[in-house]
């Protein structure tokens, strides 16, 4: 017989169920990087349809982006997700899946643009943050949490955190009131191992607090599924994920997919394949927005860089020159 | 500090450099799948210079099919790899990169159509063999070593496999002649810790006899470039990859992405990214062939079966309809 040398650290294996796992759909907020947020009304009620239908714990509907720093003739409704917007998309019966919206630290006008939980349809206020915008980011939380929210703290680009300040970090957060804190993988440009060893690392920074580990993932690399899956075999039980896996660059971690391989009897993946063949491929088709792995995202994922260099060139004229690409990125960096 | 728990049984992380490793190159023979071998002359050319610029320790040309079983009318030349066409693309000066070729067990004439080594341009025979297969497949081993030939067992659809004769095939196989044995996930159905398993089976099959393990994937789930990447973590020492992943169905692991991961100096990233746009973009865009993830084939990959069902539905006039392609497949399997 086999002896399996089975993990000793995993909280379970491809086949374990684990009913503590909720799943975040980010497609409209991440999405909305593609397109500065003008993504039309029926699209939208289309993805929150389809999250309700398929058993989605969160749905995050856009950012909640202060006006006067982002002029609303620059952006669409997503970009600062006004209440009345959210209640067109989610009607007067709101289904169970509970509505997200992100807060940029230093962006969001937080004292007045986020309401008395009691007087808004949003449900959860997850606070994204680089590390040295914490002190902003948790005054955030403690104000949403105030109000009567859900928080998380999403601390992102933490590829290019060392780990004493990352460690530091958690322990701030692991005081507060979040409720959950993401690993977010910014740039792709994580190996699987190094995403095991971050889940660890968050998960015992949070441990005895009662509060959750998240993960969100970037495709730069082929690998926002198989991190997103090994984060979870971890211990992580908050995942974030996109239809299609739309998102930003070479996109996230595909719906669909992590459904697929949950097998948790809460999510039907009936309505994402519907939702994928109905509303997804045609805006891929029509050549209206572009999103997913192309060559010059593993080259900046790779490098641990922004993907803002390899966005820039696949809008330009020459979309496939990867070797200029290559070359321009390796003397830029030296 | 944070006290790594580093995996005791890895051979490296995704730092270490390992000079041990070989890259095999097996673009055309896999892709070749897609278009019954008929590549030109030409393409088949830019990829043998670009293997030898990169530094690609190997490239499979193609298969070496029986002409009485596959008639030479239905198929392309890489179906049959004759000599005196493999010496069209080597030229006179052949390069540092070996020439492959695969023989399927039971598919192949090969005590008459592989030539002893020193009438042969070809380097190493790849033997393709089911589990059932494995008697002929060690016996076509043994012909290739005394002609004089490196070879490989390529065990496929392991994930079809009882554990059980899992082991007993490795066994017969580490007391062949082969210098290397491949995990080959057929169907891409494998998960990342899976492949960790698998990995150390295989190479504690092998210990002792001096034969290596490989590792060849497929991106149904988009894990072809994961997975390579941890068997190799894990000690697997023989990478097949496919220039931009092409390759039957989902296609898979990116050449591009692994030279990229590996670090090691002996590979050229350059000539390959070149190649790419050159070659392989062109095939893409003008719907010449079609390679590459799409949502039918996670579909197959994660219920562990072969791709043809996905393959069909994505050549038929609704290569889109995932949905009813869902319910077809549950139907059929229930």
């Amino acid at each position: 017989m086999i002896q399996h040398k089975r993990d000793k650290d995993a909280k379970g294996t491809w086949l374990t169920y684990r009913p503590d796992i909720k799943i975040l759909d980010c497609t409209v907020r991440d999405g909305g990087l593609i397109n500065n947020h003008f993504f039309e009304e029926a699209f939208v009620k289309k993805v929150y349809d389809t999250c309700v239908a398929a058993g989605i714990d969160y749905m995050e509907i856009g950012y909640k982006a202060d006006k006067k720093i982002f002029p609303a003739k620059d952006n669409g409704a997503w970009k600062y997700s006004d209440e009345d917007m959210i209640k067109k998309i989610t009607g007067d019966n709101k289904g169970a899946t509970k509505i997200s919206v992100m807060a940029d630290a230093e962006r969001t006008n937080y004292h007045e643009d986020i309401l008395p939980k009691e007087k808004s349809c949003i449900d959860i206020i997850r606070v994204a943050t680089y590390i040295h915008q914490i002190p902003t980011a948790l005054d955030m939380v403690e104000d949403a949490h105030q109000k009567g929210y859900e928080t998380t703290v999403n601390l992102m680009a933490v590829s290019t955190v060392h780990e004493k300040d990352l460690v530091e970090a958690l322990d701030v957060i692991a005081k507060s009131s979040a409720d959950a804190v993401y690993i977010v993988d910014s740039f792709g440009s994580f190996y699987t191992e190094q995403i095991r060893e971050l889940t660890d690392i968050y998960l015992k920074a949070m441990e005895g607090t009662g509060k959750e580990v998240g993960i969100h993932t970037h495709n730069n690399q082929q690998l926002a599924y198989a991190n997103t899956i090994e984060s979870v075999i971890r211990g992580a039980s908050r995942i974030d994920a996109t239809i299609n896996g739309m998102g930003r660059g070479a996109g996230n971690c595909p719906l669909e997919l992590i459904v697929g391989f949950l097998k948790n009897p809460k999510f039907d993946l009936r309505p994402i394949l519907k939702c994928v063949q109905d509303e997804f491929i045609p805006l891929l088709k029509n050549n209206k927005m572009e999103w997913g792995y192309q060559i010059p995202y593993f080259i900046t994922g790779q490098m641990n860089l922004h993907p803002r260099f390899a966005i820039k060139m696949r809008a330009s004229e020459n979309p496939d020159n990867y070797l200029e690409f290559y070359d321009q990125i390796i003397q830029e960096e030296s």
